[in-house]
């Protein structure tokens, strides 16, 4: 007997093929379609397996056959047969039991079902509220089991990879210390503390580095985390990421387990041999040439600062962003752009929060456009030895300052490659890469103060930790985000295991070493009695399973997600709860005015 | 290289060996131990791996040695040498690296530490308070490493068992709707929706009822549960579980998987053979029987009922009993009792609501007490040939009504055995049993209405369904609970499938249909779909690990535990949050008068 194989069922959909034949089979599953030829009724029984063709012939059991005409569709049934071959031009090569089907003898209705409200099949093109609200019916189409087969199965080789590397799966708690700093907490009430409330965990980030301080050496969860967010199209208040630790290792170290991890799964779940090591790019160049800091390196299409060779023209626009100590960059696209096309592009610059945008045509001929009078033929020369552009291609300049230049120019870049179908038509194709060198700090022009980059507990690069104060902007750590396809899978850093440094990082960002004390001070404490070097990566695991399937929302490969409000359609959560209930945990409601 | 070698080091602290002998190796970790024999300095190194010597001559390298001097224990520390082997008669054969040790000719001190409150060592005997508080430091303790390793080790091996079984792990939500029924739930005031909240899952259940009808097949997760619960000393307020659920089964199937499970863990992890089937005991015999429906079969001593006997006797306490529908029960156990044991035998059975115990001595010569004149010798005679006591044993009767008597004399059991070492002190001795054929509800004295003897969603026996209005103590349901050493270690069930049944049961236990809509009106409405026979079981992950290990209190096993009040140690949650947290959540809190 099979592993499916249980007091109800000898096998499942799937799994008859023709040397079963002569079996007496006993299957179960769902009504797919019911269709009857001649008086012979077919049914297409279907479970998460496949599918099975079931024959009810009058003139083997009249009775029987009279049964099965009551049977509509989603009805779940069992069913004991013998298993035959199909008749001759009657097999069907589509499905792995179309060579069979079963001559039912006996027939029991396990369950009725009302008309579902549309048919399971992954044709159908259904609204998101339809597919969430009745997201028992949408899971039964194959195609969604077979995203949440696929996740189950990353998961498992997830756990078994690291378990083999001498990571110890350890819970960290899901009831927590609130220590608001990135996102919202989520909190809890406490009922036997009045007045007092957990949180739930935004990653386990404090909790595995006090694991790394209780010698643990290697840690990994695939950890729910929780962050109460803003809700945009693809973000859950919940996800799960792929959360290790590791004591006693520098950056590469990481770099290497995630690579053969990356490696691992990829091999096994979709047979594709990935090359690694990964591009590193550091962060200043990846802002430089993609403009951005989670570059798709799927297509090349390099942005170039021409900010030295057009200071020189006479183009009034250039020279002043540049005066200001801007920077001007571009593009240089092949393609046929049309006039409209350029000016939807200097549109979509604007919408960006650029002035706009700047372009010339290279032609056989050279530069064409209305602008290049402004631009010697000196400095003509050395754009395009710079830009090296091929005949045919648009020259696209942004000029600003440096940041919003880099931004603009590479959505920009992004909005081309997309627009000119630049991204390979692959869904093999997976382009990794690290992007290191993080600045530790950034300047928030509103708050006028440093903020952390990522968080405050990445550790300094050794040569900048004595400018943490007089330099603050200038200091490069130990910070790396692995981005696939353009998208941000993760991000790790060594972790700083000195409370002196610690301190001094916290002070930077305006925490008082009181402050500090009160919200981390069970981590500054720990880190007290001989923290070893360490650190480690949270990876977006529904981000990572969504993409590996092709899919850009992760929405496809959680069983329940939420609507972009926060809403789960399946329980209609959140909802009112009971006075007795806000009562007894000391708290009330005070509705918004 | 091994798999644990880094940037830092080439080696754990608990790998080198003999052969070894000669290499130059780099170890990290900190120091255990240091001493200073006549000049030379031993360190003793220690990870999570294990402890190796280091040794600093002052002849092979002065300054080190000088540098070595400084070190203090619990520092951090790197140290390159060159293996050789201890002199002869300074092996230590006590640990695996006994043979070698560390040559040091280059020293890193990698973070100080102060001087921790306790030494890190397993004989420490140590507060529940200084052990929480500084967790970072009980968990560097070997013994408590092997805890979470081990656990660890478990959650590979039952992903992998249910894995290779055909289940598939998803993920269900952690903010859910809040259906109080059993514990209260811990909820989670929603920003985005103002006056409404989120629940946390008290277990999946619900939603994985709803993979059922969503086509799964089979179900699993280690699933985080949550309860607002009083909390007793061994209860924690989020616990893990073994959780699943399977389509198409009966209760036999299910208790074939968990233990083939069992089986298998039991196995791997303590290379002990269990024997399966376990036992069956129904619900009702256990609590015949054994007094309890969790017995611990680890001793036999079995309650007879001596009703039917004792009824004809004189003795007036006894007759009075059984006139009013009570019960006589007994237990003979072997061993010496003082009258003083039996005094405070007599105050336990009081203690725990029983009006007395009697008791008889049962020797060579017969029954003797002061109670045996009211038992005539033909009664006597039936008595033992009933209870067939050993010589040298003491009967010992409680008799009230059914209920509790079967709970008193079933403490009576156990503590009896505990006083008199009944239960072998063998670590390797596991005795499972399941208990079957549960009623479905228990009649609620002060309430004055039927509620769930286990949960609504739990099917009846198919010869009972008739007598849901009519008869709802009759009706045995097809719960089931998995008991092992008389810790329960979970329960499981066939469930509900079938709308109107759920509708019925939900009525007796006085859930009219439209509140019932309310609160499960999801569930009840994918049942209207197609909703497979189903069943599963939710298995007390930390408990079973920590029964494996020998320990009875689940914080054993637990990284960062709460205390009995519910209060995280390590960081001090539940804690204070700001007037704008609350502010945004649209909550005020209210003081307790």
């Amino acid at each position: 007997m099979g592993v499916f194989s249980t007091s109800l069922r000898t096998h499942t959909c799937g799994e008859l093929r023709a040397k079963n034949e002569g079996e007496r089979v006993t299957l179960t599953g769902w009504v797919h379609s019911h269709r009857d030829h001649g008086g012979v009724i077919f049914i297409d029984l279907r479970d998460r397996f496949g599918i099975t063709q079931i024959v009810f012939e009058p003139a083997h059991n009249q009775e029987l056959h009279k049964e099965a005409e009551k049977i509509r569709r989603e009805w779940v049934i069992q069913v004991e047969g013998v298993v035959r071959k199909r008749t001759p031009g009657m097999e069907n090569p589509k499905i792995p039991t179309g060579e069979i089907e079963i001559l039912a003898d006996k027939l029991t209705i396990l369950n009725k079902s009302k008309t579902p409200p549309f048919e399971i099949e992954d044709r159908e093109k259904l609204t998101e509220e339809t597919r969430f609200r009745y997201r028992y019916l949408d899971l039964r189409r194959p195609s969604m089991f077979k995203k949440l087969y696929f996740r189950h199965k990353a998961a498992q080789v997830v756990r078994n990879f690291l378990s083999e590397n001498g990571f110890v799966e350890v819970e960290t708690p899901m009831l927590v210390k609130s220590t608001p700093e990135g996102a919202r907490d989520f909190i809890v009430p406490s009922r036997l503390h009045p007045g007092k409330f957990y949180a739930l965990p935004q990653s386990p980030q404090l909790y595995k580095q006090i694991l790394m301080v209780a010698g643990i050496d290697r840690y990994f969860q695939l950890a729910r985390c929780l962050r109460d967010e803003d809700l945009r199209a693809d973000r859950q208040p919940e996800h799960t990421q792929i959360d290790f630790e590791m004591s006693y290792v520098e950056e590469k170290d990481i770099h290497n387990l995630v690579e053969n991890l990356m490696k691992k799964l990829f091999k096994e779940l979709l047979g594709i041999d990935l090359e690694t090591p990964f591009p590193r790019l550091t962060y200043k160049d990846a802002m430089l040439y993609y403009g951005s800091d989670k570059p798709d390196l799927r297509f090349d299409l390099k942005i170039v600062d021409v900010t030295d060779i057009v200071k020189d023209s006479e183009f009034s626009v250039f020279k002043s962003v540049v005066e200001k100590g801007g920077v001007v960059r571009c593009i240089a696209p092949k393609g046929e752009f049309s006039r409209k096309d350029l000016d939807d592009y200097i549109a979509f610059a604007q919408k960006n929060g650029a002035k706009g945008m700047a372009w010339m045509r290279y032609t056989e001929k050279g530069l064409e456009s209305n602008i290049v009078k402004y631009f010697p033929e000196e400095i003509q020369q050395k754009l395009i030895e710079r830009v090296k552009p091929e005949v045919g291609s648009v020259l696209m300049f942004i000029a600003d300052k440096e940041k919003l230049t880099a931004e603009v120019i590479g959505k920009l870049r992004l909005k081309v490659a997309e627009d000119k179908g630049y991204i390979p038509d692959d869904p093999n194709l997976f382009k990794f890469v690290w992007i290191v060198d993080f600045p530790l700090f950034e300047w928030d022009e509103e708050k006028r103060k440093w903020e952390p980059a990522h968080h405050m507990f990445t550790m300094p690069k050794k040569e900048f930790i004595g400018k943490l104060k007089d330099d603050p902007g200038s200091v490069i750590c130990s910070q790396f985000d692995l981005v696939l396809n353009g998208v941000e899978l993760g991000s790790g850093s060594i972790r700083i295991n000195d409370p002196k440094i610690q301190e001094e990082v916290m002070e930077v960002v305006g925490f008082p070493k009181e402050v500090a004390y009160e919200r981390f001070g069970f981590l500054l404490k720990a880190f007290e009695y001989g923290a070893p070097p360490h650190g480690g990566m949270g990876l977006g695991f529904d981000r990572l399973v969504a993409l590996m399937q092709g899919e850009n929302d992760i929405r496809e490969v959680i069983a329940f997600p939420k609507t972009s409000s926060g809403v789960s359609l399946i329980d209609d959560s959140p909802s009112e709860v009971t006075t007795e209930q806000l009562e007894e945990l000391h708290i009330k409601i005070v509705k918004p005015k």
